[in-house]
């Protein structure tokens, strides 16, 4: 497949290689910065760069849209002014309705999404063989394509409609965003008593590898769950003049100790 | 060594294995259920098994009280009635000081603590290799001899007192019991969307494998780091009705923006 790909960020980056090593060209990288269009271009071994929607080549079969959520609809109504109005059109959003194509730019007539469920970061390389790739598309004959192109570089493919991938992003903030929250809370906390985070790793692997046996209801442990009031008072004393950590304790307990089980 | 265990739970069984396999000697195991006691000591291999502190074997080098928090100092004034105030007696709690065996048992002479820092289940082996285990002792002797043990057990021991053993416990509330919660969170969310929890088990083991490359506060990614207020909207929104759940995503969004990178 001739893929133009729309973006240059953690996303376009770690998607392009994917694609790439699996055979797909990338023949365009478009980047509203040139420079960082030409880095991924030369990347990729793209024979085209621009940060122009004009300069888009026309001629691909798939423009995969991974920007920033607020700017997809602008990027849209690029496409749709430009003679791609006939290709297939994917953007790679877990927060983004397929419909923003249709708002912005409603004579796109192939629209679709390919969303890696994935966080993503310039440091660190990425696996995608069981990274869930969900895809939706308009038109059938598109999410067959686009969910053949999913399962060259993952094994977990699932089609996945607007509705469906609003709560897999929302459950995404809580396991991803939120969780790494607490772990940067938890480094705070230690290195106060001089000890450094490391200390905690095996800890929290530990408490992922448990995933893989039971679901995390069955699994909670802790002060909370045990309704051990006295620890409980004690932790929320060690965390005196920190309110807001304070209040997200107090919270976290309640709500484990109200959870159904 | 000769090593009485007291204790038949998650503790007292994880940390009963990684004994013998490194060929300690439990010469008794203790608990309040007889049955319990007894089904533990054949894992062991310990010669004997009793559920009255009087029936303690009197002559073992350490005794190693894994039994709830708030059971022991009642175990600790057992301990100290029974000839065993000689001996070396540690507790393997992260929330309870040392000075929990002074105010119970003042005439126990050797007292101390061997705390792993690790969540244990029935249903999972614990690889204690690189588990960190945590001791202290009231002499220097014994620290020398807890920590040597420790030592045989694991690569990561470390010297550690009240105060810190009461963060590091405090720290572990969060990246352990609260990490799982949010994990809960998410798998309720999901299934909302009838999508399996195992969607999210690529995106959860990545947020911890990061955690190698760097400190979590250099990793936080998100609507909330981005004060992307749409997306946090729309999230408030799909989580109408679950006002706790609401509170929560608030809070941990506010205390992400207000933390200082």
């Amino acid at each position: 497949m001739k893929i133009v790909l729309i973006g240059a960020g953690n996303v376009a980056t770690h998607l392009g290689r994917a694609l790439v090593e699996v055979g797909e060209e990338i023949v365009q990288v478009f980047s509203r910065s040139i420079l960082k269009a030409g880095q991924l271009a030369e990347a990729l071994n793209a024979p085209s760069y621009t940060n122009s929607m004009e300069g888009l080549n026309p001629n691909a079969d798939l423009y995969l849209v991974a920007v920033h959520d607020s700017a997809i609809g602008e990027v849209a109504a690029g496409l749709g002014k430009n003679g791609i109005w006939k290709k297939l059109v994917a953007h790679t959003s877990g927060a983004t309705p397929m419909q923003v194509f249709r708002e912005a730019a409603p004579q796109l007539e192939h629209i679709g999404v390919f969303y890696p469920l994935q966080t993503f970061s310039k440091i660190k390389e990425t696996d995608f063989s069981e990274i869930p790739i969900c895809v939706d598309a308009a038109q059938k004959e598109d999410l067959e394509v686009l969910t053949a192109l999913a399962q060259k570089i993952s094994a977990n493919v699932y089609g996945i409609d607007d509705a469906q991938r609003a709560t897999l992003h929302l459950a995404a903030v809580f396991v991803n965003n939120f969780t790494n929250h607490l772990f940067a809370i938890g480094e705070s906390i230690v290195k106060k008593g001089d000890l450094p985070f490391q200390i905690l790793l095996p800890l929290i692997k530990e408490t992922v590898a448990k995933l893989e046996a039971g679901s995390p209801k069955d699994m909670q442990t802790g002060p909370a769950v045990r309704h051990d009031e006295a620890t409980i008072s004690r932790h929320l004393q060690q965390l005196e003049g920190q309110s807001e950590v304070q209040e997200i304790y107090r919270l976290l307990t309640q709500n484990i100790m109200d959870a159904k089980r």
